[in-house]
């Protein structure tokens, strides 16, 4: 068979990460190695040397192949000094779990601990596209004239300056939010949660796009609440006629969470007569709506579009961003605009967490007081753009027919429907074993409907190493079409 | 009447800071004022005073009074450069909703944004009590040379270094916990939160200790859950005869939370033999226990008490740390070891709010890793300690007979019985009015047995200011007794 030297080490791999092989270990040779699997001592050699880029195992002068220290990572936090090593907890990743509702995030974050070439499993860029030495320039001077900010225990909704800061931000594309209004968040994720849980309870139906960000889904599953999943048109996010369908036959509904710009995984934008009829639909049937617009500010359009909230006259879109995607990833600070449920949302993020660390917020706050962040966007979305072509080509060339790139998200990520016969899932498994890591489709759903969909990140400079992910992911494609 | 001053400016006050006064505005002549509201000229002349003092109006030469701009705060965090304002948002303090289970934290923390001179109703110590400027120097190093992770988005369940750093520091005193089970958290009260989801759902019941941190209350009413609270003795904590006595009659019970290390507000310590007593009892009707160890570092024991997980050989017990109190309360880095609990916790607190931020978390590790925080802790503990007979000094000298000083809590806080006629809450509102700030006894319990009490922070260098504090504090009790 072609391919089997990657199937060894897909098994030999396994079994040095689960310490069967211990680090420093002799590993068998090429030859005895050959003898135990009845395979070719060439395909040993192939799978040897595949490990060995991959730095599981290495070569030793006149002595045979070793176990490598694979869980020193070079990239530390701490810079040399104390070279970060992988948790010696490292889980190898539970596949099938992907699947579980309360554990596919879960399940997916631990893909990042694996010793992975490339890693597209995450919906983040390159960290060099972010302004960060000019926020750790501020940064420096913040900690250099406020050293005693550490010490004090931050109390309010949020940092008044960063709050400022935000409204002028917002209604730069027609968002009139007042500073009342406005609380301070562990990331949008967190905005996310206690907005659900500010208008509904365990038991209650929640309306979400389909295909959908799978942290949403677990958010909702981990409350005790159901998720309702109404389709998407590819490029134009969720549907009016399902959703009127839906508000009409489903009982038990609190609200509708939505990605009105930049949906992901679809990338798309829904019309703004969508974005009108939808806030119609809520006022109908009384629900409240929760708007999650982390990825606008990266959208391809020439004008950044209008988030659902700007039509709402009655506060009933409770409005989450975030500075993850648009700023500073390392951050995790985030917004929510309740509206009428402003309040409870504030009583319900204290109670869960206190106040959010007000140092990363005066940061943020300068950083936009400068003026930088129009220009720091232009460019990380060009940056983006820049990519979608070198991406196309390589799907046409690599993968076989019957792949359809259905959106290249602004740049950010790719969304591709394989040949329906594949599970991404038994694909992930694979390409994780040789090096690289993507969202498999089944994480956007709660049903089976798009397991043989991909998510593949793209949000960083297209090298060499993309390319030849992208053909070793089209080879695996290939054998598994 | 004696004091009528103080009760026409606690009116003025309230009308200003209500906008019903402008700022700017001019107020009424002295002799106008005195007319209208039926008192001397020599009261409204103290009342003017008095709120001069306070920074709430001010003369203007041959002119009059004006209300000032009593908006302004002098320390910002940005420095000079951006003066903070008191956000135009600021609430008038609903002193009745200080009763209600969901908003007692959220009005108590609205008590910060109040022009106070003495603010003692939070649980901190004085900033500069705090190693701020040598985190302030590590943090500087970490951005300098690396800026780069500002960029990055964090994954895992914490930074592998403060873990290792953290294990070392919990087995000091008889903590065995793996880094494989400590996750990192934003704050405390994020690991309480997501403790109490772990192993309860909406309608079950938790057993609390009383008096109890009012914190505790409001999460445990926000999850629909319902606290059970358990009598303490003053100084040895939850009543184990009272306990067993609700565990053999209350139904629907599935955790306990304690603090057994200084708890909050009684300051006390659990003898060993109650924390492995009630571990048993933990055992036998099969609950979980979630412990809440935040101060047990500031204990002012020779040696630190041990936590009760230190006598779990079952993974019982739920241990909730933090560094908010001990090393940097500008931080909100918590950690959760929640022994079988542990997946669950982590996917909770993943769906919450993803992962708290890595620089805070790298500015501790290194911190710890320098050994400088047994010598901080001590010096720490030993300035709380030096304000003790001061502050039982001023209770003595100031305060009616029929006060009595129930705890000191190591010098952070005073926990204090008043006369049992004297509502605290009242007392409160007289106090916040005049300046100054307290947790009122109401807080710490669902009933009324504690309205007669209050707790008092006294973490700060004891000075002119905290003695004429507790000066007034002692004459307004008078006036209520």
């Amino acid at each position: 068979m072609q391919h089997s030297y990657r199937q060894i080490a897909e098994q030999l791999n396994q079994l040095i990460r689960t310490h069967q092989y211990q680090i420093g270990e002799r590993l068998p040779s090429v030859r005895t190695f050959a003898n135990q699997h009845h395979v070719s001592v060439s395909t040993v050699l192939r799978c040897y040397r595949y490990l060995e880029s991959l730095g599981m195992i290495e070569a030793r002068a006149k002595s045979g192949m070793y176990v490598a220290d694979w869980t020193v990572r070079h990239s530390s936090i701490l810079g040399e000094k104390s070279a970060q090593k992988i948790p010696s907890e490292m889980r190898v990743i539970e596949f099938d779990k992907l699947r579980s509702l309360q554990h596919r995030m879960t399940e997916l974050y631990s893909l990042t601990d694996q010793p992975l070439e490339l890693r597209l499993h995450l919906a983040s860029a390159a960290p060099e596209w972010y302004p960060t030495k000019e926020m750790s320039k501020i940064a420096q001077t913040i900690l250099r004239q406020c050293p005693e900010m550490l010490g004090e225990y931050p109390t309010g909704t949020g940092l008044a300056a960063l709050k400022e800061q935000l409204v002028h931000w917002l209604a730069t594309f027609s968002l009139d939010v007042q500073t009342s209004e406005l609380l301070i968040t562990n990331g949008s994720t967190e905005a996310l949660s206690v907005a659900l849980r500010a208008v509904a309870q365990a038991g209650d139906a929640i309306v979400v796009e389909s295909p959908v960000y799978f942290g949403l889904l677990q958010v909702i599953e981990n409350l005790g609440m159901k998720a309702i999943a109404v389709p998407c048109i590819e490029d134009q996010g969720m549907s009016m006629e399902a959703l009127e369908y839906v508000l009409e036959h489903q009982t038990g509904l609190k609200a509708i969470v939505v990605m009105p710009n930049f949906q992901n995984p679809l990338g798309c934008t829904m019309p703004d007569k969508n974005k009108k009829h939808l806030l119609r639909l809520a006022e109908q049937y009384d629900l409240a709506v929760i708007e999650d617009d982390v990825f606008a500010d990266l959208s391809p359009h020439y004008e950044r579009p209008r988030p659902m909230k700007a039509w709402d006259k009655h506060g009933r879109v409770i409005y989450c961003g975030s500075c993850s995607k648009s700023m500073a990833p390392g951050f995790k600070v985030g917004w929510v605009a309740g509206g009428r449920h402003h309040a409870k949302i504030a009583s319900l993020k204290l109670s869960h967490s206190l106040v959010t660390p007000l140092f990363e917020q005066a940061v943020l706050a300068e950083f936009m007081q400068t003026g930088a962040l129009h220009a720091h966007l232009r460019k990380l979305r060009e940056r983006l753009a820049a990519n979608i072509p070198a991406a196309t080509v390589a799907l046409q060339t690599y993968f076989p027919l019957g792949t359809r790139l259905v959106s290249s998200a602004g740049g950010w990520w790719v969304w591709i429907a394989l040949p329906q016969q594949i599970d991404a899932l038994v694909l992930l498994r694979r390409a994780v074993a040789m090096g690289l890591s993507f969202t498999p489709g089944s994480l956007f759903s709660n049903s089976e409907k798009f397991s043989h969909y991909l998510r593949l990140n793209i949000a960083q400079p297209w090298g060499s190493d993309m390319e030849s992910g992208m053909k070793l992911l089209g080879e695996l494609v290939r054998e598994l079409a």
